[in-house]
């Protein structure tokens, strides 16, 4: 018979959800009552005045400086949309995990049920202290750009929102490789961005700041450019630092005629006679998942150098190459906030990974390459000391 | 030379306390590209969309169901006082890790940075979905009592102020078993409760529901009795179901002449002299921590039943015999509320382990009996079903 509470029992995702992911664990005995003394009270009180006295010492004594709340309202879960905050609690289980596995770094679900921008800076104000960092995750633009910024502005503790900058480190890291690979130029590098959500908006903006400067970014209307008058406020900002600039215009079929690189973001689809249209030796990166915006056995009829989200084709570009490094280096340093440098330097990082085994198939490390977290948190952590916004 | 991270190296409780008491552990693999397809994406999406369409899932496919936050703005601190939520962490991570130890329950401390009651609400539920149950702790009275109420109406999940009903629960075993020991009957048992804030009134309440009925409570102005123009309206409350019924005035000398028991949360002290006006087989129960009302030592020469809430005395009244089998019994059958029934329901069985071993200097289990989480869970959850807040 059925178990109700398990329906889908037998099936191996289903079965390894059972209880969820995660779970508490002590890092003190407790075998009897002279433990218990020390790691409760009586004792515990000392610990407790002392950091009274001395609030940098909450740092030392307490779980704070390694923790992050992964905080979510559930309007943006992967490609399923606004399913709510509690059918988005595996995918933040699942991020713990990853934070976890990867970085070290104890990582928290924080389901919000609100959705409103105000609500949700000031529930994450207000928590702030239980945390060493807040990483900011599914949730739904243009609301996003908001919160993260307001967050920043009030907070003393890093706050990312890894949909957007995770993303991006990693693309940048893989295009710069192609770009090695392919003999270009970044200055002199034809770029198209299809999607201006939290991923668009992010990765457009980590290679302007890496000096890519010919980027066409697309919505479903087409490129972005101060023409157009159903812009928000963050594409219109966007459109002046690309299209506006370089006076591209049009569909997305105009501007990839010759373009050297796309960048997907959209979860769309683009047929195979427009990603001909591209120049020759093209990168293409499909990044939505499960289904790239190209299918990579189409897009490597065409270009040289493939990239997808998926494990299951080369050059996968996953968020977790970047996010439990950047927190674990942030942490390392009990760095204030996470920096454009710091961002920066993680891209750097994980591109300087593939050295000289760069290949057509191999631009970017495997999420499961051991050198990946060591090698961005040492990155970050000099960023930040650099930056001046470390604090040890 | 002294680290300044750690100034207190060598002293074991601060030894003890570096880097904090509890992590995040995983309890799936992720050792390849397999288990990550698994337990993130792209197998974590079915997951999502199964909640999203029956959110009952959340209960067997997510950490939620065993997880309470353990929240605290910092105003009340074990015998601190108002500490803050920072300085407040060592308590938190000690009750989290006491949990998992005792109860099997994840714990997750939660610092609020606001003090304000209706914030606070707010606050928690926000964060609700991510909770299976909320702890609130160290909260100052009376906030705390209204804090309580208005979680519990608007909660579907259990709301339990420890220091509150925890403390009540365990006083209510060890009283009922004193009572057992010195032949007395509950309804002719004169108590003087010493001590008016969150203790001080869920002891006397549910010493009210055990059937104890001579109840005078005082704060440090005395009995509480309607006739007094200063009382909050809790106290005013808890004043017309004790000393309006018996007419008992006055101050603590006054009430403690001939009583049978004292119930001591108020941190005070009482004179020797005092003790010695209690009638005979008297029953003391200093539980200020770490200096009883009634030093032991002082309490015997007059007493035949003393306890404290400390570790190196007989009869330790420790909310730990409480809140991990209460909450472990209210998520086995996915209670939406902790009633008085399930708190009395925990007493009984607590009372119940001594058994035929009563005797003077064991009226309660000691908190590592291993015998008290199972039976206090087990009655809770009996207690659940009956008053028809299980869900399973």
């Amino acid at each position: 018979m059925a178990d109700p509470d398990h329906p889908q029992a037998g099936d191996p995702v289903f079965d390894l959800h059972v209880g969820g992911k995660m779970s508490i664990r002590s890092t003190v005995g407790l075998e009897g009552p002279d433990e218990l003394s020390l790691a409760y009270t009586p004792g515990v009180a000392r610990v407790c005045e002392a950091i009274a006295a001395d609030p940098a010492l909450t740092r030392h004594y307490t779980w704070v400086p390694n923790t992050v709340a992964v905080v979510t309202d559930g309007t943006a879960v992967l490609g399923l949309g606004d399913i709510g905050p509690a059918a988005a609690m595996p995918v933040m289980e699942g991020k713990a995990v990853l934070f976890k596995e990867f970085g070290g770094v104890d990582a928290i679900p924080i389901l919000l049920d609100t959705t409103d921008t105000e609500e949700i800076i000031e529930t994450v104000v207000r928590l702030a202290p239980s945390f060493g960092g807040i990483n900011l995750e599914d949730i739904s633009a243009p609301r996003c750009f908001e919160i993260e910024e307001r967050l920043k502005q009030r907070l003393d503790i890093p706050v990312f929102h890894d949909d957007q900058h995770g993303t991006a480190v990693v693309a940048l890291a893989a295009l710069q490789n192609a770009l090695r690979l392919t003999g270009r130029d970044p200055g002199a590098t034809r770029v198209v961005v299809s999607g201006a959500g939290a991923a668009g908006v992010a990765v457009t903006r980590i290679l302007l700041e890496a000096g890519i400067s010919d980027i066409a970014v697309l919505d479903r209307r087409g490129v972005l450019h101060s023409g157009r008058s159903d812009l928000t406020q963050v594409k219109l900002s966007l459109a002046r630092e690309t299209a506006d600039l370089t006076g591209r215009r049009g569909s997305l079929a105009d501007v990839m005629a010759g373009a050297d690189a796309y960048l997907g973001v959209s979860g769309g689809s683009v047929s195979e006679e427009v990603v001909a249209s591209m120049a020759v030796d093209s990168i293409i990166f499909g990044m939505a998942n499960p289904h790239p915006e190209v299918h990579p056995d189409i897009a490597r009829r065409h270009a040289r150098v493939v990239a997808t989200g998926r494990s299951d084709f080369p050059n996968q570009i996953n968020n977790v190459l970047a996010f439990p490094g950047i927190f674990r280096g942030a942490f390392d340093v009990h760095a204030s906030a996470i920096t454009e440098a710091m961002k920066l330097a993680a891209a750097q990082a994980l591109a300087a990974l593939v050295g000289e085994d760069l290949r057509e198939d191999y631009v970017i490390p495997s999420p499961f390459d051991p050198r990946v977290a060591p090698a961005v948190s040492a990155a970050v952590a000099h960023a930040a000391r650099d930056d001046g916004v470390a604090r040890t």
